[in-house]
């Protein structure tokens, strides 16, 4: 089997989206964007041993793969529509390529989208997925946003993706239903689509979490030209996660990347629609251009590790 | 010098167009079709030792990378607009990213074109790109749309990037100034852009040459339902290649990967505008479904070798 009858056979759906005119099989998809939008567009690669290790079920990979490129298009606010796949694998594994295609679909599925091209090539295991969203014209939320003044929030719980890496590393010992939970976590994150959109026009920037909260908080700073005062023990985190010791717990919640949950920034004032996932404040926005850390009394504290570098 | 920094300082360009709206920096590009064209959209990836090897300078690699990805949006007539850049790099290698950047925007400044995101992880030595083009609404010149009678036709000449692979291979022995030249065809080809924005409502079906010639014109019979008889001895070749034996000669023109050149299908009755390049008719669409490769004389003939397979 070929390149082609892969392609055809693992990842070939007819195009539902009228604003798809030629989805794959030519040399280029050829698409339309709705009058009055504009478009979003995200490039992620994932990489084996380096973004996955063999813990993850090919089923995993192909759904994590989808959903860390959504959570581009959700920190944005953008509704996804158009997908690009490159995949490259050291040899045809039709069992991998099935329970890839399981993982990545599922995850797919929740969307109008439309898989439109990519390619598939003999090499070391990697992903590439591009991403295209709508956005109502105006209404991308960018990193540059921030005030001072601004409260900090964050999507649902934080750091149980580290917890997951210690427990595989056998760094963390946990009891059954907990590392399954965390694990999931790692495996599976959810991408905050639905919630990005809600919060256009109502946060005033936004990130998605992939290389840790102090990490990502800082793209937000440097855009803005702000700092930010984060009530370390303010950020919420999992009944699993609760249960580690405060040092830990402090690390995982400000450095654990992987959890693509939003963080981002809305004026104290604002008032939410319902979101379909809580979202917590953990700190707000100050004048001075440094994160400063701070317990619940307010009192300065520094904390173990640093976000995720990708080098 | 962390990722962020490297991307900074390598391949961050502001916007000089009014079509992108954020370009690198923030979780998306945010970007906005101009009102009345269709986008075309590709993704290729190539992998070190699969796609390119020792003999490619890293200059070479930024080169083709762009090449063979423009060289999709050339195909359906689209005008280069947007690029994203996907790059894994087994460790960071100041020099090799300076001269891939030099011969990626060597060609990138060819077109008034955006890079507007992309990342840069560890991994093994891989580019992916991700092309934009724009078309005026409906014109895309597709695969399918070949019909019997119409003529066969392909830009410049074939077959020099698999003399050049014999000649890296000490397979065949070269004279210096062909052995630079078909060198220079391998590790530099050009993407025909301006002959496929020409030939919009103009060509009925066309592709471009990345796996051979037979190869991929039996993509357009597949698409189209047709089939073709193709006059051999007319593909055009260079100078260098017609001093090989014929049976090489004619391996070579059917079935060398890597020229880049289109190959494209016109009504018998067609005005051809002034082209940038030469074009030559090698043939005709047929009734049968099946490419049939005759002589001079027209005799059928059965030449050695095949199109390039992905596995």
């Amino acid at each position: 089997m070929n390149e082609f009858d892969l392609i055809e056979k693992y990842f070939f759906r007819p195009a539902f989206q009228d604003n798809v005119i030629v989805g794959n099989g030519d040399d280029c998809a050829v698409v339309k964007a709705p009058a009055g939008y504009e478009l979003a567009m995200s490039m992620d690669t994932l990489i084996s041993d380096v973004h996955f290790d063999n813990s993850f079920s090919s089923e995993n990979v192909g759904y994590k793969s989808l959903a860390v490129n959504l959570s581009d298009l959700a920190a944005v606010g953008a509704s996804p529509a158009w997908v690009m796949l490159s995949l490259s694998l050291p040899a045809i594994d039709e069992k991998w390529l099935q329970g890839f295609q399981k993982g990545f679909f599922e995850h797919f599925n929740d969307y109008p989208m439309t898989l439109i091209g990519g390619d598939l090539t003999r090499g070391p295991l990697s992903i590439t997925l591009q991403v295209t969203g709508f956005l109502p014209q105006g209404s991308a939320i960018l990193r540059s946003g921030a005030n001072v003044g601004d409260l900090i929030y964050v999507t649902h719980e934080l750091g149980d993706a580290v917890l997951a890496l210690h427990y595989l590393k056998k760094e963390k010992i946990l009891i059954d239903s907990d590392a399954k939970k965390v694990l999931q976590r790692l495996w599976r994150p959810t991408a905050r689509i639905k919630a990005g959109q809600l919060l256009r026009n109502i946060a005033s920037s936004a990130i998605d979490i992939s290389d840790g909260l102090y990490g990502d908080l800082t793209h937000i700073l440097n855009a803005s030209h702000v700092g930010a005062k984060i009530f370390v023990d303010q950020i919420p985190v999992s009944t699993c996660l609760e249960k580690q010791p405060k040092e830990f717990r402090r690390m995982a919640a400000l450095h654990s990347g992987d959890s693509y949950e939003l963080c981002f920034t809305a004026s104290k004032n604002i008032l939410f629609p319902e979101l379909p996932c809580k979202i917590t404040c953990i700190g707000e926005i100050t004048e001075d251009l440094q994160i400063k850390i701070v317990d619940a009394a307010g009192i300065p504290i520094s904390v173990m590790g640093e976000s995720y570098a990708h080098y």
